[in-house]
């Protein structure tokens, strides 16, 4: 028998995507101060990489507005790198004003989606976000570039495997440091990350690849830890499994990220996040946002109480 | 780069539980009518094997008191397996008047589970286990025996390799047909499942395995999936992932049916479970329990809508 786990890393970095990619797809508004004391509480847990926040147009996302006052207060930590989203070169610049170290980017493996999400083709994303790197770049910002839809379209369907793979070699010819290759609607399953992993194996340097899963179909987890078994070492997730599905909606957002660590840590993969701590920041934010976490592993470590049980308990 | 996956089975089978281990656990009392019909939806989805009831002391566990009646009415399909649980003799009278042809006994690994859960030790469960399964061979039944909190108990904590092993060997060699190694209150990581699986795998023959996973804390379909890498073909689950945890109040119980079918067939694995007949049973049980099936899959595929996005979807 062998250990599917038997080449994993051990330990992994993970990026936490709750004060964006997951209060983005909140209702609920949340106030400045609140975002800010999320982001430290998330910091104090010992998170590595923390997406704070999206400098795209407030029309166009009303939730992001305020990111120049979350990037203007937010306590920085040793340790943490604190990632901005950035659209296009409008975006760059308020992100260069607020003072941030490093950007995120984004496109689609779909062109469907990228017409329907930023209103572009792929080509013409990857142009505009060509120019992003190369400024940001002389700015000396770290840059990670994310490719949506990379498992599914919601608009196209499938997405062949050549097409994400020619988006990422792209991204890394653009410049990209990280590329984030995500499963934005939470269609995948695991013999995808096998095939998408290993048709990058050869482009993508080790360390330089991070997995990205919403758990809308309960595969987020299982996708990650296949992930893991092929040596990747950085994962997205959501505090709380913050954020819901647009595609889907009452479905769930993104994989929490204390599922995520319950599970690394359970199989001694260090992260060095704090579950504890994390669950005080999912918690703070739950209450802003008037409804519980639906992370498994939260509900679950906050609910436990006496043991009882009954005749066949299995 | 390796698969992970190389030596998964093409195709496995799927033990239903929702309506013995998942009702069990569910504090809404349902109707003969409606478990009758719960089952039969169930059957009409082509699921290959089904908990119905269980024939323990109506006092003890008065969601089972109407096993018989359940028994008497549900249709029986071909190709489907249709298990009475059985603790004792009592119950195997019971399961014997009922004319069940498969019956399950179970016991734990951890000896301060079993105290609690069945009031004897482990031992002394062992051997009333074997004159259940005597008299049960006598009379041609297939029996499957299911080994709980192997991967953590609510009392005593971590359960020892050595005690899992040593607990399915017995009841191998007391003539179960089938072992059932069950995540009682989902505690379990997937390298625990490596651990168990490689121990058992020179005792257990291929096929008489099988592991049961609870998503307390969000790893069931993890775990079931490496169980799967390591060749396991057999997995139980529970339709719109019914059941709670006692040692969790408002947390969730049994791993989805739902999940893990929607992922295995991702993955090209067959089960010969018609997904959209299967959610029709969680929706017809979950009308009845007065809450939504906590199934990420089927709440995703119940909901999907028409497609919006916003830019920075990721």
């Amino acid at each position: 028998m062998m250990d599917p786990f038997a080449a994993a890393p051990r330990r992994v970095t993970i990026c936490e995507v709750g004060p964006r990619d997951g209060l983005q797809n909140e209702p609920q508004a949340i106030a400045v101060d609140d975002k800010v004391q999320f982001c430290d509480l998330l910091s104090a847990a010992g998170v590595p990489m923390l997406e704070a926040g999206s400098f795209v147009s407030p029309a166009a996302v009303p939730q992001m507005a305020d990111a120049e006052q979350v990037f203007a207060r937010i306590e920085r930590f040793a340790g943490c790198r604190y990632l901005a989203l950035c659209p296009n070169e409008r975006g760059l610049d308020r992100a260069l004003a607020a003072g941030v170290e490093a950007i995120g980017v984004f496109t689609a493996a779909s062109d469907a989606f990228a017409r329907a999400n930023i209103r572009m083709s792929i080509d013409e994303s990857l142009a505009v976000i060509g120019r992003v790197i190369r400024r940001a770049k002389e700015h000396g910002l770290w840059v990670r570039a994310s490719v949506s839809t990379a498992f599914g379209c919601p608009f196209s369907g499938a997405v062949p495997l050549e097409a994400v793979v020619r988006v990422c070699a792209r991204l890394l010819d653009a410049g990209a440091d990280q590329l984030s290759v995500a499963d934005t609607i939470g269609v995948g399953t695991p013999n995808q990350v096998v095939d998408i992993v290993g048709a990058l194996e050869a482009l993508v340097p080790a360390g330089a690849l991070a997995l990205h899963f919403h758990d809308t179909r309960g595969t987020a987890l299982a996708n990650a830890l296949t992930g893991l078994a092929l040596g990747v070492r950085t994962f997205d997730s959501a505090a709380g499994g913050l954020g819901g599905c647009p595609f889907a909606p009452g479905a769930t957002g993104n994989g929490a990220t204390e599922d995520l660590v319950y599970a690394l840590h359970g199989m001694g993969i260090e992260t060095g996040i704090d579950l504890t701590k994390l669950r005080t920041a999912s918690r703070f934010i739950a209450a802003k946002l008037g409804h519980a976490p639906i992370s498994r592993a939260y509900t679950a470590l906050e609910a436990a109480g006496p043991c009882v049980t009954v005749p066949g308990a299995i």
